[in-house]
């Protein structure tokens, strides 16, 4: 029997704190009971909280801090002021001393990452690391990265990114080879910057066997499912993100307006509801939710700071996945294999 | 009374051709009937589409050729095989030789922009020029540039394209002052580009009279109609454009197989359709066709090469609009002041 999955949270992070943390953990540890958790934060917030919660009181320990990083804190002023003490430096610093496989925070996101750097460091081979998003398509999911981590990236970057969200692929879709594309613009002779180039040529002359490079993709063919893992830099994956986020909520402002409009619509509502229910699952963000960390010496997943406890056990979810199927091992062993071509 | 707003259409660009380009004339011209237009292609296959409609028979004028730019030139080939005779150089001939204020055409971009480009060359104080979209949001209305002219954009041309988005959206939704965002990714210290945050610095200190920059945007605000004019350089933008347009896709397709899916959705789809048609109407790309390339000595108008009739009519509007409110004179207006500052 595997050992279990050890996972660190940090229990004041995100716009609702521990009760959020608490209640997502509970609904995760009931589909993983294989889980361990070390709650970072307020000993008196958290003992009330896990009294009423047995079996994930039994498999949790606290760690005292009073010490939260504010949503709006800036890196470095986390960094300088929440650094050894505050619940986010906690968390990584379990995954740091090997007390916990996987870190999580539905803290402030520059923070999180400013720390995990910090804290962890870059994987050797890997110069800067990268946020990895879960994005739900019309054929399933795709893993988008980079979201936001660094902005710019020159081939090689974008190699290693291509190399890290297939070993993802590999682990949470369980495929073997995983197609790849590389997020460019579809105008001929503008295509895209050089770099996006040179990594679109390394990747179709290495035919890596863990990986299927396909090509360049555009904006509309992540939401397509066109390929699994979609490579960008961090500043347009962030943007692509950010909006298509913005669309999706659009439509439904949309929807929900044009559904109240005529007695005959709202008629027609009641008699759809559940297929409205199952659409919006289907882009319910909180299904989804968890941006990965890659590219540093411990797995860190950062949740939606809005999330309630479903999206934050989504989060848990993941970092369980991420833990249970080796991510970070078959990262290396892919660098391993990329550097040796 | 003002003179007629004269408009050159590529009658051979675009995936449909002359049917789509003449019945999207007749729409306009029923719209706007002070408009007269040079047709430029087969004259063999304009006559008989002409034939049937008499009011815009008689404000057209047919320019003769057979040449037209494929869909999948690249922008070299089109220059070098269709300069001098394809119907796409004819129409940007017309607005070159002022027989014509404004050039429409649904062939390709790159093609387009690259004729464009070497027949009208950029104006001056402007290095490279810009595609504008018009993007439905919950307000209305926003203008997005550059979505795919150029790539990258120093601090200088970022200004530029503030400058030449207002003017457009001051044009097009008659607005004294529209608000300006300039597109960035959320993280705090990693806030962006180094150009973004310079042109951020110098919006901020101009304080122009004519619009007015209220700060960064993210992704998610261009869908929620923050600003009236979203400005980033082209690449992000691209992205932006067509994640966009995926997500829409995206939710459409999962509401239809929702919709159709039990008998009660069926039931709930046929009394709410009016809804949903309003909501496929808010959404509808054919209403804002039309992406305006800004920069130029000359008003070019690319239309989506899909579009139908009533798309390609959307963009024969903005062209109108554009001519009959001015917009290049106004941009240059803007740019003088902007210059003498």
């Amino acid at each position: 029997m595997p050992q279990n999955v050890r996972i660190a949270l940090d229990a004041m992070g995100g716009d609702h704190g521990a009760a959020v943390v608490v209640a997502g953990a509970v609904i995760s540890l009931e589909r993983h009971p294989d889980t361990e958790f070390v709650m970072i934060g307020s000993r008196a917030e958290l003992e009330p909280l896990l009294a009423d919660r047995p079996a994930l009181r039994a498999v949790s320990r606290i760690v005292h801090t009073d010490v939260a990083v504010k949503m709006d804190d800036k890196p470095s002023q986390a960094l300088r002021h929440g650094r050894w003490k505050s619940s986010m430096w906690g968390a990584i610093d379990a995954v740091k001393k090997a007390e916990a496989d996987v870190a999580i925070s539905a803290g402030n996101t520059g923070a999180l990452m400013a720390m995990a750097k910090f804290h962890l460091k870059t994987t050797a081979g890997i110069g800067r690391p990268a946020i990895a998003a879960l994005w739900p398509t019309l054929r399933g999911e795709s893993i988008v990265l980079d979201v936001g981590a660094t902005i710019g990236a020159d081939a090689k970057h974008l190699v290693d990114l291509a190399v890290m969200g297939s070993a993802m692929a590999r682990v949470l879709f369980d495929l073997e080879r995983p197609t790849v594309g590389l997020l460019n613009i579809g105008v001929e002779e503008v295509k895209g910057l050089e770099e996006v180039r040179e990594a679109g040529l390394i990747l179709r002359q290495t035919r890596r066997p863990d990986l299927d490079y396909v090509g360049f993709v555009e904006g509309d063919d992540i939401g397509k499912g066109a390929v699994d893992v979609v490579v960008t830099e961090g500043f347009a994956g962030n943007i692509a993100l950010k909006t298509a986020e913005g669309t999706a909520k659009q439509m439904a402002g949309y929807l929900r307006s044009a559904m109240s409009r005529t007695l005959s619509a709202r008629i027609g509502y009641l008699f759809a509801r559940k297929a409205f229910a199952a659409v919006r699952d289907k882009m319910d963000p909180r299904k989804v939710n968890g941006g990965v960390f890659l590219g540093l010496n411990g797995l860190v997943i950062k949740s939606h700071g809005a999330a309630d406890s479903e999206g934050f056990a989504a989060a848990v979810d993941l970092g369980y996945d991420m833990v249970r199927y080796k991510l970070r091992a078959r990262i290396s062993e892919m660098l391993g294999q990329h550097a040796a071509e």
